[in-house]
């Protein structure tokens, strides 16, 4: 198979490439250019996934890798329930990797923004002595709704998770779906005062809103849901389950506070005046520390 | 010194943000959102650099780094006579990189933004077993000026570049002024039917244009503005100065076609009829062949 140089690649790319109605200049040119609508905010964040810390290129097929950076990008849009536009990549391939490999990294980038219609509009590739490293920039609107931050959170208000946590290790932090229906329809219907997609960890990530909103927590140990691959994956490591879904990470479920009882989640505890977080078991409340995850798989 | 942590260096990042008139949600959410004129295009794009490709952490500053892969992409802005607003940026950091050098990085991101008037809106970094990798993305709006494309090219235009080429790589490569008010002002006083930014080599880039245009071109030899480091560099490889001049890369200085006579840039040929792209030098034409550069330090 030829090796992937950054001519070919972009050839091949430029050949696939869909029109988006926003989009007045297609990959091609020096800058995509694109509309944008005057009421609309413009959201903009980046998140890499670098092998041995997202993934494991001995492991992941390349089509999983590159959906794995864009999800994780779209699960910011989810956080802030903002609707993506757009998105620009970069791949840094290790010397002498296939046209296909990159093809198929490619792929998985389209097939993970198709869902969402957010087409790759730009991109930088190269190749280096170096390992396999992707960065996906991801472009937001508001679009009716205000964006909802991580320092809105008030004494009083629930927290909710949208679905159940632990062990993603186990394959979910590969594929998972962001939570970007969910979080319009929560920004849309009820009052959402803050919110975040759970990827460091729910100890860690709850520390971020009760930081940047100058409050505390109180949790209850037996309300969070927990997934069946944190049961697996305690019978695997000997720590309770309860750990795995509080520290594990990668969840990309949505953390987020209300004064309101939504239909979407599950409601976990309460924000509290005193600036402290509480896990609350079997009638006691204990500080619970942040264990967040930092690196995954190395 | 410390071991740079995710956490602790987007402290340290928090604690410099400066506010921009457009950013109104900054670093440290999920996303970060800018509010959008209704009559500017968004224009975006993104350029990587990495360890042994784009520049050599054994002998390049961490600040330098840093102003390179910014410079980068505000040249691409120039290339489309679009003025930067915003950037976001990735940082892959060998693990056990001290965080003074961390810092270091991000200064040099910031310093070469600042005078563009372009901060640093978001980011994320991660240190791997890998080797250094930056990313940076561009935000730039069109600002009254149609974003100039490379397909615009006709026959009759004349070529200028706007400064002397050749030899970067004994240093110009690592500090270069991106020439955004060059662009802004031919754009803004002169019809430029094409532009681009010359990164890969002017037989390169060259070709960029003409395949968009479906346009070839005569290039004077005799007329190409060598740069003393083309001259420098000729003595130590022993090859001709113009060679260096023609496919060396990375000179980030314009390449644009234009009707008119301009008082930036010097003129080097004409764009033609046929699709081919001649050389002429001592009276006689030769075909000019592209041998741009794509791996320069490595």
């Amino acid at each position: 198979m030829p090796e992937a140089s950054e001519f070919d690649f972009i050839d091949w790319i430029r050949s696939l490439q869909s029109s988006s109605p926003n989009l007045t200049i297609p990959i091609g040119d020096d800058l995509a250019a694109l509309q944008w609508e005057k009421d609309d905010l413009l959201l903009v964040g980046v998140d890499q996934v670098l092998d041995g810390v997202h993934f494991d290129s001995m492991l992941h097929s390349p089509r999983s890798i590159g959906k794995k950076v864009m999800n994780r990008n779209l699960s910011d849009c989810a956080a802030m329930a903002c609707l993506p536009v757009a998105a620009v990549a970069t791949v840094a391939l290790q010397r002498g990797t296939p046209l296909d490999y990159a093809k198929e990294l490619y792929l998985g980038l389209c097939a993970a923004g198709d869902v969402f219609n957010t087409p790759v509009v730009g991109g930088d590739t190269a190749s280096w002595a170096g390992k396999l490293a992707l960065s996906v920039t991801i472009f937001g609107k508001s679009a009716g709704v205000q964006p909802i931050r991580r320092s809105g959170a008030r004494p009083g208000d629930s927290i909710y998770v949208t679905g159940p946590l632990g062990g993603s290790i186990l394959s979910r932090h590969m594929e998972f779906v962001p939570r970007i229906k969910e979080a319009r329809q929560l920004a849309l219907e009820y009052q959402i005062t803050s919110m975040i997609d759970l990827s460091d960890g729910l100890s860690r990530d709850l520390r971020h809103i009760c930081l940047q909103s100058k409050v505390g927590a109180l949790i209850q140990a037996g309300a969070i849901p927990i997934h069946p691959d944190a049961i697996k994956l305690s019978n695997r490591t000997g720590r309770p389950f309860l750990e795995h879904a509080l520290h594990d990470g990668e969840d990309y479920e949505l953390l987020f506070t209300t004064p309101d009882q939504p239909r979407i989640g599950t409601r976990i505890g309460q924000i509290t005046h005193d600036q402290e977080i509480l896990l609350e078991a079997k009638g006691k409340a204990y500080p619970l520390q942040a264990h967040g995850w930092e690196h995954l798989i190395s």
